[in-house]
């Protein structure tokens, strides 16, 4: 059996997340549905993040085996004739037998983007949390640089998160801005790292907002972190401005083949 | 009674257009229908450009009389809190007695975009044509250049259009193309001018792609509408691209509360 990994896209708004659900509509449903009559048989497919229901993905990864020869070009264009136009998948590559897109994941990188205008644009409003009010970047900016390093984040974990340590290095911690074509402007925060909790990027963006809107001292966050108390954080974020960016691997691993 | 003027963005996607229909949803509909209860009685609006189903605004404006004492400033509020989120209102402003948002205009600027990417992304596939396949830029932008000034446009207008003169001066008609974040590139084109007839925007758009496909030359374009035969034009592109970017009037009427 080969090993593929598949690079996806998908607008997050109408699932409910990644994993497989019983009554829901998920990414890796539809990626198993469109699998299985090119396999003849059910396919199980692995996700590098388990995003959760309404959040984006530009460059989620999966892996799953095959029996079937078909090559990494027509797979991609059968997988792509299937799936529904909210996921797309943008690349396919053969991966070393080894290969598991969730735990051979080295790091990932997710982005938030926050619209802080005055009204919400039509067209942003599945894709950005909107603030209205008035967010001190600059006190943001240096919230965002406390989370660098390797930290316990067990203050911003989802309560009941099953995993083994909550200690987490994060590499990229910072926050850029750009004007909104309707004026106003778009907020975009971009967290690297080799592993995320569950919520952890939106109780993070949480905070920092509180952070914007002066509730909060910038310096206050390495407390926050010491403390490992989620009562300590600032609430979550919606799902509708995170995106999976991207999920880097050892790079001479995969084997590409498209 | 007073005149208002407001300025909309609006995501066609999920109306039939702007025009009140009886079994559809409409903005202008969706817009009287946010105005009655604050007026105690009906509404009527009159739009700027009559978009049709699908077919997006970033300004379109729409004018109105009330008898209500109503601020421009609380009215622009408690549009924008009645309105579904998928309208928003951008400005409201007091106008001249004599205001008329559709014969008042003076000019009109439209966009198209084109996502000229291997694979579409789904947060384009509402709001852009997707062509995966090879377009010639160049030659489209010369083909272009052919609407500029004033031409009989009948070659370009739907059947069974209604207007007195399909006589119309375009003073703008260019392409821009920008990289896509996943790939490939957007292709903007932009046109403003006195007056469109109905589907002209989107029946340029098929007949410069057509000229980018290397179907029909650049050069044809003069001689297409000196036929003002709809036959001799490029088919109808579809809506999700298309938007309303601007309407404008005569900068020294209208008069400014907000």
């Amino acid at each position: 059996m080969r090993v593929f990994k598949v690079v996806l896209c998908y607008d997050g708004t109408d699932f409910a997340g990644w994993q497989r659900q019983s009554n829901a509509r998920s990414v890796q449903a539809d990626l198993e549905d469109a699998l299985a009559p090119i396999e003849g048989r059910a396919v199980t497919v692995a996700g590098a993040g388990r995003t959760d229901s309404g959040v984006h993905a530009l460059g989620q990864v999966a892996s799953f085996r095959l029996t079937n020869p078909i090559g990494a070009r027509e797979l991609h264009q059968a997988l792509n004739a299937t799936l529904p136009e909210d996921v797309r998948v943008l690349n396919v590559e053969e991966a070393p037998s080894g290969f598991n897109a969730r735990f051979s994941a080295l790091s990932k990188v997710y982005r938030y983007r926050i619209s802080n205008s005055r009204v919400m644009s039509p067209f942003q409003r599945r894709y950005a949390w909107h603030i209205p009010r008035s967010l001190d970047l600059a006190e943001m900016k240096k919230a965002a640089q406390a989370l660098l390093g390797e930290h316990d984040f067990a203050a911003l974990q989802a309560k009941g998160g099953k995993v083994r340590t909550s200690v987490r290095t994060v590499t990229r911690s910072d926050w850029s801005e750009e004007p909104l074509p309707g004026g106003g402007r778009l907020l975009v925060y971009e967290i690297a790292g080799n592993g995320f909790l569950k919520y952890m990027v939106r109780n993070i963006i949480g905070t920092l907002v509180e952070v914007g809107d002066g509730r909060r001292p910038a310096a206050s966050i390495s407390d926050m972190l010491a403390s490992r108390n989620r009562q300590t954080a600032g609430p979550t974020a919606p799902p509708s401005g995170l995106y999976l960016v991207r999920v880097d691997y050892d790079a001479a691993a995969p084997v590409s083949f498209s």
